[in-house]
């Protein structure tokens, strides 16, 4: 199947993927005295008298806005907030059939961090919740920080953060399968943007202990001085315990885990072959990965994934994102805190039940049927457990 | 039936009336490879090569806006924005049932003009076009002129011009039954707000060559100090051609129409029996009109509507919006201008035919099916002719 020109097609036929729809009848006089005038007025005046009553009557409660100024959409770059409609009705779409989010696409024509974050702002009454999406490193970082900080609904930028659970959720089962302990393991991360710091600090809120961060001048170390500013200065704070230094492949030698959020081949066989015994290689660079699924099992890899649906176990966002809003929706929760992505990461991983975990089978297939359910259910309660919810 | 009591028993019910919805399916693995990743980079990249594609592949172009700040909706005043989402979802589904047009409620979080106009230019590229509503007088009119010059999607503040469209409409037909002419008449306008300024520029648009406005002050003339600035002062110079002085039962007199969007009692019957033979009388303060029905008739008003339901010829904007949006989005208008508006109530007064023209029926009911189309067709003409179409 040719993905794009069916991609293409099925664009222009139905001119976009979404539309808005009336949950109630329009049909008699009587309907419209209800749903619009005279009748609107009455919950009108309820939220009026007590803001909190918005989240009964209107349906802000179960409103995502899925936030991109187009500056990073998918491997496409800087494409602006028009061309980056199409993915961002996709994630809607999305939100919509795992999760039942309504969710709506907001392109936003600036890319100025101030300007991203007053237009959030401005339009955040009628939203339950902000989920940022392709929007470049590191502006992204503060549009999340300083939206989360000034908001009361939850935000989430999902190429952070969704990456950086479903990576969890595979780590915990593929350690399952080959027996070792988060606490032990070594893991290289290679690429440490907006998503691969995201899983660092993920992984180190899950119990791992040593990370260390490879980007494209090697290993991250206080004293190396080129490039280090901005995450990658915060990075240095909480990797690289042992202050190793060199490059990728110096990084590896003993490692555990290879996770790659960074370029198609930068993980070689050779490098894999010094890694400690039963490698773990997460490479998902897309769309071509960080290593091929067939060279990195022939070089002794253990435990594959990649960001691919034609290898086994997919690294796919939609496995939490669904989820995640679902469960902090359904709460009230006025942030996604780290206790609630880590419970999304476990619950996901819980999914895949001990007599059917193996190599080949760590992560539900991004199809399966309640992952979102299960997730919100899990999320909720660590959003009740670690005092999330909204007062 | 208590349409209060209903309306929140029905907004709790379904918590707000609007859910976004996929218009293609999302079942199978290659369903989401075609309306998400990898597929979905395609028409990214033809948008991106051309932006003009976003109104092919994209849902932008059937997108409206329902912006509000909340200061001024319903009869209820500034509410502020969670309080106004009620009436916008409720707008929204109007839309769609009427003009099958995908409206979104973008509920404000600022009541500052410069601020509304820079939260509406930044979340444009994803709609199609922007109706204003419930927006504070003088405020709405900066707001509005700057986004239409601004942005090259249509711009309609409804308050102003959906209500100017369908009394212009009204007036057409009445005109009729009474047997006068246009450029004849001599109007007066009480209540010269946002509506009101809008029903004055629309019907010198539309042929009335003799108007006069009243506030509370009186009638409307350059010299009268107290209260003529902004728009009123605008209105000094188009209105009020004989110079007039007094108050509105001065105006009134020998007058062959009132229209008042004012405060209910306004009109005395004692007012319309100065008027000349055969008076019209659009009394559309809500919910008390200027003038009850029965004392309007009594007093000798030859055809009355109102904004009400319950009484004949209801003044009501749904019958204009979703058919000039309609209208606007099929043709590729960049604005919608005079032209467009005057065809929007030409094509809602000859939906009436003659055989059935009468005082108690000289508009369409708000649920008479084929309205917006027909609005739609004569809307998308007259931008076609006017040349509003965007390049």
């Amino acid at each position: 199947m040719n993905f794009n020109e069916e991609a293409l097609k099925l664009h222009a036929e139905h001119k976009g993927k979404i539309e808005i729809r009336s949950k109630v009848p329009v049909n008699t006089r009587d309907d419209l005295s209800t749903a619009y005038t005279p009748g609107v007025a009455e919950p009108c005046r309820k939220i009026h008298a007590d803001k909190k009553e918005v989240y009964k009557y209107t349906a802000k409660g179960n409103l995502v806005a899925v936030v991109s100024d187009g500056t990073a959409v998918l491997g496409l770059g800087d494409i602006g907030p028009e061309a980056a409609m199409p993915v961002m009705e996709g994630k809607a779409i999305l939100f919509k059939e795992f999760g039942n989010v309504d969710a709506f696409p907001i392109c936003l024509d600036t890319k100025d961090t101030e300007e991203i974050i007053q237009a959030v702002k401005a339009i955040a009454p009628c939203f339950g919740g902000v989920n940022l999406e392709d929007i470049a490193s590191p502006k992204c970082f503060e549009v999340e920080a300083r939206l989360e900080k000034e908001l009361d609904i939850p935000v989430f930028h999902d190429d952070q953060h969704g990456t950086a659970v479903v990576v969890t959720a595979a780590l915990l089962n593929a350690l399952k399968v080959v027996g070792k302990k988060i606490e032990e393991i070594h893991v290289v991360l290679n690429g440490p943007g907006s998503a691969g710091t995201a899983i660092i600090k993920m992984l180190l809120a899950a119990g791992v202990k040593h990370i260390i961060a490879c980007d494209e001048n090697g290993i991250l170390y206080k004293d190396r001085g080129v490039g280090i500013k901005d995450h990658k200065e915060m990075l240095c704070g909480i990797t690289n315990l042992e202050d190793k230094r060199g490059d990728l492949a110096d990084a590896l030698v003993g490692a555990d885990v290879f996770i790659g959020v960074s370029v198609g081949g930068a993980l070689k066989p050779e490098m894999i072959k010094t890694m400690a015994k039963d490698p773990i290689v997460f490479a998902m660079a897309n769309p071509t990965p960080e290593i091929m699924y067939d060279e990195a099992m022939a070089a002794g890899v253990k435990v594959m994934g990649t960001g691919r649906s034609d290898f086994p176990n997919q690294i796919n966002n939609v496995l939490a994102f669904p989820g995640i809003f679902r469960g902090a929706l359904d709460c009230g929760a006025r942030d996604i805190n780290y206790d609630m992505k880590v419970a999304a990461a476990h619950a996901i991983a819980e999914l895949v039940t001990d007599d059917k975990l193996c190599a080949e089978y760590i992560i539900p297939g991004a199809l399966e049927p309640g992952v979102a359910a299960h997730v919100a259910e899990r999320v909720a309660e660590a959003a009740v457990r670690s005092g999330a919810i909204r007062k």
